[in-house]
């Protein structure tokens, strides 16, 4: 077999079947893809939740991640953000002609190891082929089926409650930038890319009342809480000061004039809990990721708007993101 | 709004929300788009059957069909072929910065419709866009969940069955290469890319019991019947007078030195039933579409191959497709 990926591969006859079984199959196998025909047969599932999502990120390999980990991390994020147990996935290709085997292997491996963070299998899947220029390198689309276990709701929320930060933020979105743009840091920054469901289990097991959870990626911790603050018609003060940001971020920040909360993470949430809840849930995100803090509560002051108090004391809108923010981040 | 997809409305963020509003929502939208977080809530679903195909065609408008349509009607025929029912479809774009607002909303529009034909509803979905390079035009994934009503597997077929197309092949391959190539012709083609979900539940509905059946896209029909050959180790006797196919399409087979076995159909399945079913099997095909046809059997004369006899009563093997046949037809 040729070491790059050829257009014959993906043309559903014989080269085809062998990119599946020499690549594919031997690294995700598993009792489901090996019977699956034109889809695969998955019979009943309770309380199903379904999401999808296209990965076009460039770099492909970053540090903290690859685009392998981050499409399985990042699908099944989204599942675990509704309170979801990531169970099925798809798995989809498009892969440019002449890419590198090698490469495809190593993603299939970051995905493989994913999976099992997750406890998730692929269960169907396609691979497209296209001519040079058709796409730059691979882009993978993830479709999730998940198991619900927490009914999570942003409809829950109300005056009073609390608002957590599972780490730092704009870390995934600083390190793509950075990547791109070659530059060169003392301390290298890597990316957040982390599969979440690990954390939300545990706040399930602790029966932790949860009302929303979302993961700010693209958009950033500005567009969860903008988009919180509109389609509930509250207000979100956040205490500038209680949300962690390394140095390392800090810096690409100041030099790209970025606002670090509109960078995208691909492995940290925003939490809403119930006053009660802030100490235990505090407590168990820090079990994970001792950057975790709490940043502020939810009132009625301005409906629908996002409240930054900053470290002088001053107040200021933090506004949806708007613009071209930074293109092909996840 | 301006009249083209813009990086920003792939942001996350406010433009984002536009585009989905605007267009997305304002065509395809329901009670499950309407209230999906980062995914959505479906509930209980029984015979559960999941498939996941990515659209990565050109041209993405041809004869008898779009990008659209083939993308709905491609995954719904994935569970029709499992004898699903189409349910609830994922919906994934990645969009090339500049593609315009048009031909976006034509493409919805294509979607809306074939949505229809399968009673089936979009409930979650994903958009990116990349810069002007990284994807020509659009790309589509459709990640589909179904309910399964029919056991087909091609693991009942055996010795003596019956082989049937439910028409004319080679018609999506030959009209995506004539309008590649501005081959003129004096009777125009037309892909047969459709949905068949209404021709899969008429089989149900009769209770034909349906042994395999394979919709014959890329790879063509001797994709289909060299996988059945090869996975259950039987021979397929198919008589090659028998086969459909329109004077255009032979026309264009010819031109191009194309074998039309190996050409892709988007609307076209390869059925094997019971002899004893083979009329009434017939009957029905032939109430959809006036070209359906008994074109073999299954035989054990050459295990895991195909043979074709021709029209002038020599046999030659029909093998599994190799090599680069015609990139992006789907």
């Amino acid at each position: 077999m040729q070491k790059v990926i050829t257009l014959s591969m993906g043309n559903g006859g014989l080269e085809n079947r062998e990119l599946l079984k020499k690549f594919v199959f031997r690294h995700l196998g598993n009792s489901f893809l090996k019977d699956a025909e034109d889809g695969t047969v998955l019979g009943e599932i309770e309380n199903l939740v379904f999401t999808t999502d296209s990965f076009t990120i460039n770099p492909i390999f970053f540090k903290g991640g690859d685009i392998g980990k981050l499409s399985v991390a990042g699908a099944c994020n989204d599942l675990a953000m509704m309170g979801s147990e990531p169970k099925f996935l798809s798995l989809s290709f498009i892969i440019e002609e002449g890419f590198s085997l090698r490469d495809f292997e190593r993603i299939l491996r970051s995905m493989k190891k994913e999976l099992s963070v997750n406890g998730a299998v692929v269960v169907t899947g396609d691979t497209k082929v296209v001519p040079k220029g058709a796409c730059d390198k691979i882009y993978i689309n993830v479709s999730a089926i998940g198991n619900r276990l927490a009914n999570f709701s942003q409809k829950n929320i109300k005056e009073g409650d609390k608002v957590l930060l599972s780490g730092d933020i704009a870390r995934h979105g600083a390190t793509i930038f950075a990547s791109r743009e070659g530059i060169e840091l003392e301390n290298e920054i890597e990316s957040d890319c982390r599969s979440l469901w690990p954390i939300v289990k545990a706040l399930i097991d602790e029966k932790i009342f949860v009302k929303a959870l979302r993961d700010a990626t693209r958009g950033g911790v500005a567009a969860v809480l903008n988009e919180w603050a509109k389609d509930e018609n509250l207000c979100f003060e956040i205490e500038e000061a209680k949300v962690n940001i390394s140095l390392e971020v800090k810096g690409i920040c100041e030099i790209l004039g970025f606002e670090p909360f509109v960078l995208a993470n691909e492995g940290t949430f925003v939490c809403v809990v119930d006053r009660k809840d802030e100490k235990r849930t505090l407590e168990i995100l820090k079990s994970f990721n001792e950057n975790a803090s709490i940043i502020g509560e939810v009132t009625k002051e301005y409906m629908g708007r996002v409240i930054l108090k900053t470290e002088w004391k001053t107040r200021r809108f933090l506004d949806m993101p708007s613009g071209e923010i930074l293109p092909r981040i996840c």
